[in-house]
């Protein structure tokens, strides 16, 4: 161990019985803070990943389903807090956490708690149309939930499913929107020529109207979603696409501190690009009426931009009429330090969209009423969400709330930041590269040298008792829960310095 | 009461004391067959509806989102098997069932205990993301629900979040494999050129395949789905869509037997159609990969087609290597008298893709193993569909199973329909048109004379206390549930002769 990171923390097996002051913002919980149950350490017990239990369970699966993408067959009985239990026993410090989209641990009391209350049970069991058949304690539910944590200036709620069909919801609300708007207002009536004509999937009833996107973006695999994702080739070669554009991203280097005249010319260069794009398409007769970005494009590389960009890009949609929709799917709920990524931009106007899913349960989008459809019936299906995911975002929210779970998570995101510094010093040059996520909470990433050492390396970890996922060519990325503590980051980074040492 | 009605059932207030034989086939139960302690009857306690706190209610839900579409504010506590209780105290007896979404009535005590198991609350609050960390039981839920009814010959099942999600999921693998025998088979690879430009959403990695549906079918309202549903324009308009066509569907002259030759006539000319759709698309240089269908068209306004023009369609899209998906998102789940209403074809090859949603609360598609994506990750997201919802449909399944509700439906629609024959000819000639569903067990409709005595008859039955649905222009369509009894039928029987002699 290095010197750097011995002063930075203790191994694992001590960690329950010493409180390290390394300084003063980096005193170390003697204990996990949230869960007192949860494992100590991670425990490995087979020999080989997967071990033979979860290896048959697979093998059954794929019977029926390819179970190539399988990472491991977890017991979710025995899974507690930061810990996931695999079908073999083993037990993992889960820094993954379902892609993502775990916010407050495995088998939280409080969400065990709701599941056992009448009202989760019901709405459970008697599934509603929500849009058609509400139930009575519908608006009490929302307000307690969803509509509490609404982000500032967008009013309005709109639930579905999934974080591709809230994208696409939103992106219909955007295109009705801004019809509408074409067409002369609020007042204005459709033609017959338009009632008639999108009957054919032909002008003007089903418009040319552009979404436009970053590259790299990731946001959803439906076919409107997939032609606005430009991860990678894999997830879209094959699908027919909208021909709609998608504009380079700010490509920042690190330390930032370091490339900071770099990194604003990159920035500019990209809001060059969307003006640019926004100009030719409409000479081409292709209106760009949406733009959907991440705060922090995750799945393509988990690449950032400073809130300065953020601004900047707002200017320049309100400017050219632009619906601006924020996909929050990833970022949201808490992991960046803000319960919404976008609020660290303090935009002065705010996005037309904001769309959740993941870590929150329950999928869908906020908006303002400007973009209400005049008529009702145009955002409609028949479940419009889930009640019982509606019902677990409530518990999320109440515990993000009660145990200050976003200042928690500043405070985490720092101390991992700086050990993930430490270490990239102690591990040998250019094994941690472009570690990025100052800012941002536990949101952090670094680059590997190449995609196959990447891959090594979360392979290792796993092997080690960590879990961990990449995203993008070579990106390594940390997505724990909120209640992931000092003590897991500890865990983490001191399997991580054996795990890159021998690398 | 007309002399025929009064012969085939009494007035609702003696279903409880009488059991009437009409004949040995229309025996009716003296009490409802699968809940003891449902209401008797519908009781309309208000003057108005909706009433005074259901408006309320729906009020305060409009600050944040339209409730336009809102039909009644419901309360799920107190609502039981085909009843639905709503904020004010009123019971509807349910004959649209959350949009024909409920199989096997409202608090049904096989699901209420299902809520309380450890296996469901685990499962709801850890949510997994299922393609890389399925649970240890997964394989054995699944055996015990969805698989065990796979529709024949399709033993690949790929599950999603919603019936949209589900026939897109379906489509993209219809085109995954439509691609993948086009560039050579199983081991051809992808070439760089088109990996490079699908990231641009050009061809040829985003290829101009064709997907084509039939005119007034309705497949679901996100991007794709969007571009294949021709129900209504209210539905599509101001959306971008894909430039895909659209064959006339069979228009069948009821009832069946006077126009037998006619409707031979209407369906060789929608099966012209489709050949000559595809070949005229090949000739654009734009082939037609996958065509999709309903069993009934439902939404659009119910209409049906014989087995043979569904035998013959599969023969086509055989010989012009056409993937066949049938959404079955509204028809599947025994209504039909089936538990697929395809099973009533007597296909010699099964269709490429069945979809589900809705009654299953699960959705998801079955295919067969030719169309597994050669490469991992290619239909794949973080959920891949809602465990909680698997779990219902385990316990559906075995209900519809043990209860024998798919020969109870049969029955129940024999019944129903020659109800509504005997109606047609004692409420005046041209109030109950085009009555269709003989040999689709419940799934049963009528056209009213307009749009407008459509809306006003189902208002007006709402009043009476007996909750029904319309679709297309002009009809009502009857989608109870599995549990709807003929003591069901009678109520909704006797109050549509009192609607219909009034309208």
């Amino acid at each position: 161990m290095s010197a750097g990171l011995r002063q930075l923390y203790r191994p694992a097996r001590a960690i329950n019985t010493h409180v390290l002051r390394i300084s003063r913002s980096y005193a170390i919980e003697a204990k996990p803070k949230f869960f007192a149950d949860e494992p100590a350490a991670p425990h490995i017990k087979t020999s080989k990943l997967p071990g033979p239990k979860s290896k048959e369970l697979s093998a059954e699966m794929n019977v029926w389903q390819d179970a190539r993408a399988h990472q491991l067959v977890a017991d979710y009985s025995t899974s507690k807090g930061n810990y996931l239990q695999d079908a073999d026993g083993n037990k993992f410090l889960d820094v993954f956490a379902q892609i993502a989209s775990i916010a407050i641990g495995y088998n939280h009391p409080a969400l065990l708690s709701l599941a056992k209350s009448n009202e989760f049970i019901q709405l459970a069991m008697n599934r509603p149309a929500l849009g058609s058949f509400p139930p009575s304690n519908w608006n009490k539910i929302l307000s307690e939930s969803l509509l509490k944590v609404a982000p500032k200036g967008l009013d309005q709620l709109f639930t579905m499913m999934c974080g591709s069909c809230a994208n696409e919801g939103a992106l219909k609300a955007a295109f009705f929107a801004y019809r509408q708007r074409e067409r002369g207002g609020q007042l204005a009536e459709f033609s017959s020529e338009e009632l008639k004509s999108c009957m054919n999937n032909q002008k003007p009833g089903s418009p040319d109207l552009v979404a436009m996107s970053f590259k790299s973006g990731f946001h959803g695999r439906l076919f409107g979603s997939l032609s606005l994702t430009r991860s990678k080739a894999i997830h879209k070669v094959d699908v027919p696409a909208f021909d709609w554009p998608a504009v380079e991203f700010p490509q920042l280097k690190y330390p930032l501190e370091e490339f900071e005249a770099e990194n604003k010319k990159s920035e500019a260069a990209s809001l060059q690009g969307v003006e640019e794009t926004i100009l030719e398409w409409k000479k081409k007769g292709r209106k760009v009426a949406a733009l959907i970005l991440e705060p922090i494009q995750s799945e393509g590389g988990d690449f950032h931009a400073s809130p300065a960009f953020f601004r900047a890009l707002r200017t320049l949609t309100l400017k050219h009429q632009v619906y601006m929709i924020v996909d929050e799917v990833q970022t949201g709920v808490g992991a960046t330090g803000h319960f919404w990524a976008h609020e660290a931009w303090n935009l002065d106007t705010p996005p037309d969209f904001v769309t959740f899913s993941k870590k929150m349960q329950a999928a869908g989008f906020y908006h303002a009423p400007e973009t209400r459809p005049v008529q009702p019936y145009r955002n409609y299906n028949t479940w419009m969400g889930a009640p019982t995911e509606i019902l677990k975002a409530r518990t999320i929210i109440e515990v993000v709330e009660r145990e200050n779970l976003i200042s928690h998570v500043k405070d985490v995101g720092r101390y991992l930041y700086s050990g993930l510094e430490t270490l990239s010093k102690s591990v040998g040059k250019g094994k941690i590269n472009n570690l990025r996520g100052k800012e941002t909470g536990t949101f952090l990433a670094f680059d590997s040298p190449t995609s196959k050492s990447r891959d090594e390396f979360i392979n290792r970890m796993k092997l080690a008792g960590v879990n961990m996922g990449g995203c993008g060519e070579q990106t390594v990325r940390l997505r724990p829960m909120l209640v992931f503590g000092k003590a897991h980051a500890q865990i983490m980074l001191e399997t991580a310095e054996k795990v890159l040492k021998d690398l």
